[in-house]
């Protein structure tokens, strides 16, 4: 066995359950603040995961970091996106020097954003850069598999390897980013292969082609499944053959922060393939995943739900990036103060009707 | 004419639209960023609204408000809340002693909280309360109006003045919150007699009864629309009828947040009940609002369409307070920065596609 299949394997079996005596004492601790039961709604559930996650109540998650997980695909060959490949590289140089929009809310959040080059088709210098490239850009999926199995392994021990790395600095909480121009279609791909959508539910707009454009993508969606026949019993053949490095990364990233204990906030329509393929590979990481937005993406909402995921951020946003994500940040940080800060009706003197 | 009157008409006389010119520059701005154009979604709008408020891009926001408005509610004596009235002021003290759930969630978005009495039926006494109490509580209104016309202008006075006083301090943003034992009942009789809503379809569960207690609260704002018969083209005679002193303190501190030019975030129910009524006062007035978070109030995503506001949060909450807007200042802060902080395509280097 590989030594990927083997890390793999170790981080699926040290993914363990929450811990339920501490969502039991979260639970207490939320009925005795001064606020109708329940009446918080999901950041109640945040307090509770997050002390599940933590094994303590109110954990100090401050030190938090996006992981922007970059990559290209053969399928753009097929102008299924309304930009070119170049801007991948591009845009991952405007991650390094700070100014895209995930570095403005990472910065907002307080986040640190960690931008690796998991299979960009152009080399890119830069000492911020982390560089893991395990192939330069995947092959194009409507004439066969995105990259082999072992690529995919590789992908996402990058992945992995990079998630517990960031918890053995102390990072307390990480986002999922990515960048990667043509990734909405291996999404698309993945949803359809996966959680049992069509090619015309998990195909939209991507960051803004036209109608008769997302015809044309439906159709080599459709293409990619007919001629990889992706297995839905095999997610990790399934991601190999329909998928892409920074989707495959991100699993990888996801798999690892569940095995180190960290929750992780989950962005759009991408980073949620990779989320999906995540709870394919292991259904326990699934309690440590965090939904923040719902994408305009027009799959987005199913593809959550498909996970179990309930997204708490309607902006109508479709940038990826890691952007939504970020923005969750703040309603973890609302949670966890929430049950540090707030009085009891004890404490404060109120009826509780 | 009154003095309460004259001072309602002067501040709708200087609500004027917002300003085109720098509408239209913050669009050129955002469609010059590195992303695709649109696709931040309300960000961008939100980033559009505050140009045409402050007359500027990217303008210094940070000292904000949430003015809870606090009043007691003669309805009450329907049995139509989980809470008795005596909860009322233990929650104005909870908020004067930082303890309550809008205290901590305004402190983690850096927003001071002033708390007004404007009509509990306690007297309250504590040198940070705002005391402007119009009459101690409202009358029934399953049995008559809730009060008469000047008490309603009279409280309508008292938000006027706070927002006006507040911007003069300096205070760049408000947002709206409220305590007052009973007040979905009253929000949800506006809903029916100024947004064409059935009873059936604006009376939820308030804070936490059951669905037997909620078909009752359904046939008292059945009768309290029957027995007061309020008229629509009358908004300000409606807010007597079947209102409430703290819904119609919200209504003058919006539209004095409209005339000074400070954008105003609305929080839930009963917070879109006074926005409601604020916009049928003044409609030029919904032009300041910023819609932050969809209740689990049954009534509330109707109630926010028929002023024309679109939620950005779902966190399945129902506690006001002010509790969702103070959240939506995170998304604000998020809007500004990016227009503020984010590159061009041309400082960047990226393609446009």
């Amino acid at each position: 066995m590989s030594d990927t299949q083997q890390l793999l394997d170790r981080t699926v079996d040290a993914i363990r359950p929450l811990d339920a005596e501490s969502i039991r004492a979260a639970q207490a601790r939320l009925d005795s603040l001064t606020k109708p039961p329940g009446s918080l709604g999901k950041l109640e559930d945040i307090v509770k995961q997050i002390a599940g996650i933590t094994g303590e109540l109110g954990a100090d998650l401050s030190k938090r970091a996006v992981v922007v997980m970059a990559g290209d695909h053969g399928v753009c060959a097929e102008g299924v996106s309304a930009f070119p490949s170049e801007v991948t590289p591009q845009m991952v140089l405007n991650f390094l020097a700070g100014g895209a929009a995930v570095n403005v809310l990472a910065r907002q959040a307080g986040a640190d954003v960690v931008c690796v080059d998991v299979g960009v088709a152009a080399a890119i210098e830069h000492p911020s850069l982390v560089q893991r490239k395990v192939r330069p850009g995947t092959d194009n999926i409507a004439q066969g598999p995105a990259m082999s199995r072992e690529e995919a392994l590789a992908a996402i021990a990058v992945g992995i390897e990079t998630a517990s790395e960031l918890a053995e600095q102390g990072y307390a909480m990480l986002a999922t980013g990515e960048m990667g121009i043509g990734n909405t279609t291996p999404s698309a791909a993945l949803c359809a292969a996966l959680a049992s959508m069509t090619a015309e539910d998990a195909v939209g707009l991507g960051t803004g082609i036209d109608a008769s454009r997302r015809l044309h993508k439906v159709g080599v969606v459709e293409r990619a499944l007919t001629v990889n026949a992706p297995d839905a019993s095999d997610p990790l053949g399934t991601l190999a053959k329909v998928g892409g490095l920074e989707i495959a990364a991100l699993t990888g990233v996801i798999l690892g922060a569940a095995a180190s204990r960290l929750p992780v906030l989950i962005d759009g329509f991408i980073s949620s393939a990779a989320a999906l393929v995540a709870s394919r590979i292991a259904p326990a990481s699934a309690a440590y995943m965090i939904g923040s937005h719902l994408s305009q993406e027009q799959g987005h909402g199913q593809l959550l739900a498909a996970i179990g995921l309930s997204p708490m951020i309607h902006l109508d946003m479709r940038l990826g990036e890691g952007t939504g994500a970020v923005l969750g940040f703040h309603f973890v940080d609302a949670a966890q103060r929430i049950v540090r800060e707030m009085a009891t009706f004890e404490s404060a003197g109120v009826s509780r009707g």
